[in-house]
Formats: C-alpha cells, sequence, structure tokens
C-alpha cells in the first residue's frame, strides 16, 4: 500500500481528522472515512486511534462489507456504519460518525432538527431522520452500530438524506467528498446550537424552504473556502 | 497599484479580517471591506481567501457597481452587498457581512433584537430591521445577494441604521471606520447573546434608549482601545 | 514613583488585568485598581490601555478625588468609581469594573441574581443591588460613570456588598486584595451563569444561605490557590 | 518514596489533573485522588496546588483515615471526600472532586440528573444521588467536606454509583481507575450539557436505559482511547 500513502484523499482525511477534533464535531470517539479514490468497493478509515491524533499512517483500507483489505490492522467497532452506507449510497465518498452534544440533544428529546441557517441548506427541508436503536434492536443494546446488520438499519433510515441523527448517540453525515463531509458536520452542530437558541427564547423559526435548501447547498459543492481556514487553524493555530 | 499595497486602510482590513475570524463573528465565509481611503468610489475587499487567512496580497479594489477596478482577480460572491451599500451610504466607510449565530438566531426566529448592553448602543433604540430576500425576491432564491439589484434592496432595508439582520442568514454592518466596524460587529454579537440569555431565562429586558444609545455611541467613536487589544490576541496570542 | 516600580500591588495589578482578560471577565474595555500600599488615600490604575494589555510602565497612581496623584497620565473616563469607592469603603483594597455578559444579563433583566455556587457565596444570601443610572442621572445619559458625583452614587448603592451589578452595562466587585477581587469576579459571573442555565431549565434553586455564604467566604480569604493556576495559564498557557 | 516518584499511577494522576484543569472540569479548585498500585490502604493527591498546576514532585500518599502517611505535606481541606470513599468501596481506584458548572446546576435546582447520552451511560439510569449538606449538618456549614464524618456521609449517599452531586457545590466521581475516572467526570459534564439543553428548548428527554447503560459502560472499560487524545491536547496543543 505504499502507493496509498501518497494519495490525496488519505491527505485530506487526515486533515479532516484534525479539523472535526479541533472544532468539537469529534472528540477522543467518533469517525470519519473516505471511499478509496481508485476502488469503489474500498474505504480509508483511521485504525482505533482518536480522531484527532490519526496521522497518514494510521489509515488503511477496508472493503464494504468492513473487512480489513489485505491487512491485519485494527479500527473502530462501529465501522459498519461506513461499509454499509458506501453500499447503499453510491453518491457518497465520505461519511462523518459523531457525538456532538448539539446533535444528540435533538436526536434524544423528540424536537424536530430542521435547517434554520443557510449554511445548513444542504440537510433539506423535512427533519432529519432519527434512528432509534430500540425499534430494531430492542431496549438492550449497547446503542453502537457493532454489525452489517445494525449498519445496514442506518442506512436505511438515512435513506437519501445528508445525515441521520442517533438517538442518545449521535449523528452520521455523508457527503460527496471529504472536505464537503466536513464542512457538513461543522454546518449541521452550527445549525442545530441555532434552533435550539431560538427555541430556547421563545422564537418563531422560519426554516430554509427545499428551494433554498438546493440553493445554499451549492455554496458547499466544495467546500473550499471553509476547509482552507479550517485547514489552517486546526494545524497552525490562528 | 503598488500604493495602495501601504496603505493604512488595507492594514486595518487585514487585521480586521483575522480579529473577526479570532472573535468568531467570521469563520471560512463572510466578508468585510473599506471604502479606498483616496477614492470614496472604490472599495477594498479580499479576493475569495477564507476571511481569517486574508493577507496584503489578497487585497483589491472594486468599483461601486461591484466590478474589478482594472484587474482581473477574484472577489466573494457576495461583493454586492458592499458596493451597494457604500453607493447609498456616504456616511459609511466599512461593511461587515457575517453569519455569527447569535445574529442568525434572531434574524430566523422572529424575536426583536434591541440594544440590552450599552457597548451596542450604537445599533439604535428600535429592533434591527430584517432583509427577508423572499419578500422582494421569492421563495425560489439561494439566499445570497447575488446582484446589484438585491445588493440595493439589502441597503433599502438597512436604511439609516449600523446593521441590518438578514433572515436564515446573517447580518451586514456597517460603521464610519474599519476598527469601528470590528467593534460594531464585535458588540452586536454579544448584545444578541445577552439578550438571548435574558430571554431564555424568563428575564423582562430593559433596553438602551435613544438617548443613551446616541451617548454609549460616543465610546466606539474611533473604537481603538478595544481594537488594540483584539488585534494583539489575534494576532500574537495572550 | 522608579519606587512604585516594583511593588508587589502593581505586580498583581498587572497580572490581574492579564488574567481578567484571559478569563472573559474584561475585554478591551473595563479596568481594575488597586490601593496604593504606602498610602491608603491612593490608588493604582492602569493608564487607558485595555487591560488585557497593561503591564507595569501603564501602571499610574491617583488619589481618592480621582485625580492624577502628581504625573500627566490619563486613565480610564470611568475612574469615579474607583476613587469613590475607595473613600466609602475603608475594607476595600481592590476594585474590578467589567462588562461579563453574565452580569450584564442579571442587571438588565430584572431577575434577581444569588448565589446558587458556594464559591460565589461570598456575594452573601441577598440578590445583589443593581444600579440603574436613570434612578438618579435620567433617561438621557450615556449609561457610564462620568463623575465623583456619580461615582458615589454607586457607591451608596454599592454599600457593604462585594459586588454591585450596574443595569445595561456591567458589575463593580470589590474585594481585600487584588488576588481576591479576581476570584470574586471570575466566580461571580461562573455562579451568574449557573443560575442563568438552573432558570431557563426550569429548575427550583436553592441558594446559599447567609451562614454558608460566610463560610464559603473563608475559601477566597486569600485566593491565593484560584490565583496561581488563573495566573499561570494567563502567562504562560496551559 | 523515590520508587513512588516512578509510579504509573502518580504519572497518570498528574496527566490527569492537567487533562481535567484543560477541559474545565477543574479549575483552581476540586482533585482527583488514586489508589496506591502497592497498597489499597493508601491514596496518592496532590498538595494543595490547584490541580492543573500538580507535577510528580506534588504527589504525596495519604491514608484512609485521611492522615499523611509518613509525610509532612499539606494537601486539600477537603481530603476527607477521598479517603472515605476509598474506604466504603474496595472496587473504586481514583475519586474526582470537581465543581464543574453543569453539574453544580443539577445539583443545586432539584432537576433529575440521568443519562441522555450513550458515553454517560455509566452513571446509570436512574437520577444522580444528590448530597444535601444541611440534611445531616445543618444550615451553618461552609458546605466543604471538613471531617471523616461529613466524608463518610457523602459515601453513604453516593452508596454504589459512579458520581453524587453535592448541592451547590458539585459532585463527586469515582472509577476504578484514574483514566476511566477523567473519561467519566468529561462525560457527566457534556450529558449535563446535553440534558440541561434540550429541557431548556422544551425537549422531551429519551433517558438512556439501565440495559443500554451496561452496555455503553463498556466503551469506557478502559477509556484509553479518550485518554490518549485528551493527554494529548492538554499537553501539547492541538
Amino acid at each position: 500500500m505504499p502507493k496509498a500513502r501518497t494519495s490525496s484523499v488519505i491527505a485530506d482525511l487526515v486533515t479532516a481528522n484534525r479539523i472535526l477534533a479541533h472544532q468539537g464535531v469529534l472528540d477522543g470517539y467518533g469517525h470519519i472515512s473516505a471511499r478509496c479514490e481508485d476502488d469503489p468497493n474500498r474505504y480509508y478509515i483511521g485504525d482505533a486511534s482518536p480522531p484527532g491524533n490519526v496521522r497518514t499512517k494510521n489509515v488503511f483500507r477496508w472493503d464494504l462489507n468492513n473487512d480489513p483489505a489485505g491487512h491485519r490492522h485494527r479500527t473502530y467497532g462501529e465501522r459498519f456504519i461506513h461499509g454499509q452506507i458506501y453500499q447503499a449510497r453510491p453518491d457518497v465518498h465520505a461519511v462523518v460518525h459523531c457525538h456532538a452534544p448539539e446533535l444528540v440533544m435533538f436526536g434524544a428529546s423528540g424536537i424536530p432538527l430542521r435547517p434554520i441557517y443557510h449554511m445548513a441548506g444542504f440537510q433539506g427541508e423535512d427533519p432529519l431522520p432519527v434512528f432509534e436503536i430500540r425499534d430494531l434492536f430492542g431496549p438492550e443494546t449497547d446503542m453502537l452500530i457493532r454489525s452489517n446488520e445494525q449498519g445496514a438499519a442506518l442506512a436505511r433510515t438515512l435513506g437519501d438524506r445528508a445525515a441521520v441523527l442517533m438517538r442518545g448517540h449521535g449523528a452520521t453525515i455523508v457527503a460527496r467528498s471529504v472536505k464537503q463531509a466536513v464542512l457538513f458536520a461543522v454546518y449541521a452542530v452550527i445549525n442545530a446550537r441555532i434552533l435550539g437558541q431560538a427555541l430556547m427564547a421563545g422564537g418563531s423559526p422560519v426554516f430554509i424552504n427545499a428551494a433554498e435548501g438546493r440553493g445554499t447547498a451549492k455554496v458547499l459543492a466544495d467546500g473550499e473556502r471553509g476547509w482552507q481556514y479550517l485547514a489552517r487553524i486546526a494545524t497552525q493555530g490562528t
């Protein structure tokens, strides 16, 4: 795999891990993966390192059944999220699974999470779907996505959306590239914070409608401008 | 334009970009401009770099119709905000357009945003105007200010005020100098945070009245003291 | 004044400025003073520098009528707060005037601010007094303490308490030493944050009673432990 | 005690102090201890240094009656929390006592604190117990745990749980190792923040049930992944 070591996807994935940790979207837990640029049936993901500590040497290939692609390294116990989504969604090239408090708040409290902020228009007009693990797997799980069966169920709840909330657990966010996934995750969190505050203050939120959502999503078509800034402060400071 | 490279307005504009990013008023998006010191029909603004990354080499002149003033560089897609406000408001020498979450919260939830904090007395007693892009441009925009027509409409909603909220999008803040614009933006955000919290806690806000607003605004006549502090921590750390 | 340059009170005052800026109690505005160790009729305060930028060379002596004690340096326009409180309160050796958002929120919204957190027991059981400048000086002030008359009025509202809120403006906190004043200010802010959140969440606060307040205040009799930590992170980073 | 100086428990305890200060769980006050690896009847704790400043040279042994184990160093006035819990709970190998605002908010407002977030499943399904010092020691204490009698009372309220809230004061969190205690403390705080926000926003929280709590607790069986990240950012920056 020496060739892969120079992949720009791997370089982006390493930077993405640092950005998401620096922004507080990930902490010692959660993960981001990317579909391999040269093989749509493989994805890159860190070994079991905390996301903020992932460097190039920690990234390995896994197949879409979530088995190691010819190596003996470990990865996260919830890798099933990644392979199952890549199977179900050929349009997806990057997946973030996070425990961001703002997203847990919505997923665990029954409050519909809709876009109130144009940078989150990519979410679409309707409330984000919520995956309740109890519905399919009963009240006695450890809440994690521990198998291909559970990963496939999560992918079904995600459907064709950009994100799915997971009750009491977090969220999974998908995108067409690593850079876009980072921006989607960052702005999904900020949108949740704004909507939460609007509700707390007794406001009457006006949501981004479907057409506005499609329009605003174009700002993050590549996410390059936001990425350049977030990458700089995550790796070089202000 | 070698002469312009040594303009103190450009130097201030670069520092302003760094301050506003450091304070979280801007992130990878948003922008600040300044009317040129030697030509009121031109303004300086960064190329399409994220604000926190703008340095002297990234600043160019644009005319008030938002066309490049004799160069081939790019700038932000929403430059129309800047030129149209400079046309409509000869008193304005700097314009900040931001997506600060605290300001989006008010603009998107119908809660009137008034000054509860003396440092935001410059806003004036009445609630800040809110620009609803749907009113003039219908429900299918991308919410951005993409043309001179839209910029002029925003300038009309701004009127003679120091700031205008933009529903689901952010705010635009104007001032007599770059330094003042930075301080206005920073304190508009803090005021929104305080008022939001007062409402959440069930308080009965006492607002800064018109005379108090005029009086307190004098503290930020030049904003020099606040600027010296914010510039130091943005560029040199604590 | 070369001797004064080596005073430990001046050294503490410089560190206090840095701590309070680092903790967000002060920003580019607000100030802290200390009664001179060798003359109870004089106090030290920074020149008109932003607090976080005050260094030893910026500290000068003022008399209790708020005139310069034999020099031609400037200081803050609201110096009248300091001299008038030192006149009225011989027990006070340090005064902080700040615009901390958490304290403005209470002072501007009519919600009584009482101690819910043992580190703020020094505040005493009863709600902090609120200075409404309109009551004595009418509805057309600039809200600042601009004269000895206004400073004396504030000192009367403070009475024998450790802090007074100023409607729409901030708070003034007094203590027996610079170190204690810093700790009092920091914990007054945290207490306000906790009480605000308890109210927002619909809780039924149990307040620190008078006896508990007297007991807990002893923890901050010198504030040395907290000071050692806050000084280190403000000046050396984590 | 030269041998002890090289103990990995001491090394972990020093890092734990730095992490908890960096995360804002501790500030200049609060403390963390660890049962000695070679003597279950002794525990390590810092001298009276602020937690974030504790280094190897500041750590000494104390017996479970909270007397110094053959030395003349000082420690925190509330050391009785530690020895009494180690006496009552042989399964406990580390104890954190903190004043985290999010935990004070719940303990002082009568709102039951339950796990809404899987990373806090270790807390167990039922609300955390709240220690009201007035119940046993009357309304005139200084609220601190100043004696073995008070420490034993706190240990009884803790019972077999992972944490106990202390009204108006903070919380005490226990675990099987230093690393686990750090992760428990960090996630207890985040859980409290999420639940608080859910209540403020008018949500209907779905709590982690008993079985889910047992399952999710396994993620923090050693806490190694989270520890590696938190230790790195606390000691080396991002």
